[in-house]
């Protein structure tokens, strides 16, 4: 059983968005039982990542940590045609990552008890952004 | 052909455990010929690595680098409720991966000569760790 | 439907290399219509990575972060017996990626418009590189 479908948010500019509702269900409208997820970012400025989703100060932090490995507006940078935050969200970007695979259990994504599913958006600017989800697995019977 | 199954590692607080074996013997017991295994991380403060499994200094050097990513009781934290090592975690976890998929072939993880992968425990004390395996492929004939 | 084939490539010591284009023939010729691609690198010095295509600086400036966060010849490492780049390349390879999935759509790599697929090259001098390309997915009908 295949099903892929693309899947759109608007960011608000550089800010973490909790996506595993979203990814949840669309998990339980495929009707597989056993299988996997895969979440893909389809652009080069933002990234999916896997963490702590009980308490908001973990983002908050990641952004400090982010930000120096990747600065805005380091005075190194080539790439800076669009902005202080242009070569910083590659580099955000790469370090990061930009697909993921999740376990399907029971017909429900197995996700650790304290984990949660974010779009990080790494540009200082609102952007529509896509991601395409491929579900693969076994279903009932 | 599916097979998915949860295990489980006692890790001694900060350190890197082996779990190549343990990955290959499940491989084999599935039967699958060519496909993939996913291995699943169901925390956020302890990684899925692979690297260099010839020489145990590569894995000290490893520490040294991600302790400057993601340093230990940084002043600029504000998620410390658990202690020094609570938001660093988080962060070594982020910046390295909870999940990869490998390739298998002929029935065996089709691993590079010197690639090891590893289970990386980022906090201090010892914790109980779930990992979920799914694996995916064609058998014979 | 599964395919899977190595690929192979000779790399001239440090550098990027787009390798879009041949995994995207290889994807063309499993006819696979929807699916997932996984692309796996079996050396620990070596990376694989997804990055903005358009302009060749990006990628001059991710060599420039990366060289901070895993720096050549550094002081405090351990693993040195292969020279100035031996344990810089283990690092930049762990906090980039071995191993992604892309989703295919319609038969083709479901990639976004300045989305490159680069084989990344840590070492100083040229290498041979073995990459793993999975593939699996429905063909028509």
């Amino acid at each position: 059983m295949w099903h892929q479908q693309q899947i759109h948010f608007e960011t608000g500019g550089r800010e973490t968005i909790d996506i595993t509702a979203k990814v949840s269900s669309i998990v339980r409208e495929s009707a597989v039982q056993t299988g996997l997820v895969h979440v893909f970012m389809q652009h080069t400025s933002a990234s999916i990542m896997l963490c702590e989703n009980a308490d908001a100060t973990v983002r908050d932090d990641l952004e400090t940590l982010i930000g120096r490995i990747a600065p805005d507006a380091d005075p190194e940078y080539r790439h800076d045609y669009e902005g202080d935050d242009d070569m910083a969200a590659h580099g955000r970007s790469v370090f990061t990552s930009n697909d993921i695979s999740l376990p399907i259990s029971a017909g429900e994504l197995a996700l650790g008890t304290w984990q949660g599913l974010y779009l990080w958006e790494h540009r200082y600017q609102p952007h529509h952004r896509n991601l395409m989800v491929t579900i693969q697995g076994e279903g009932f019977g």
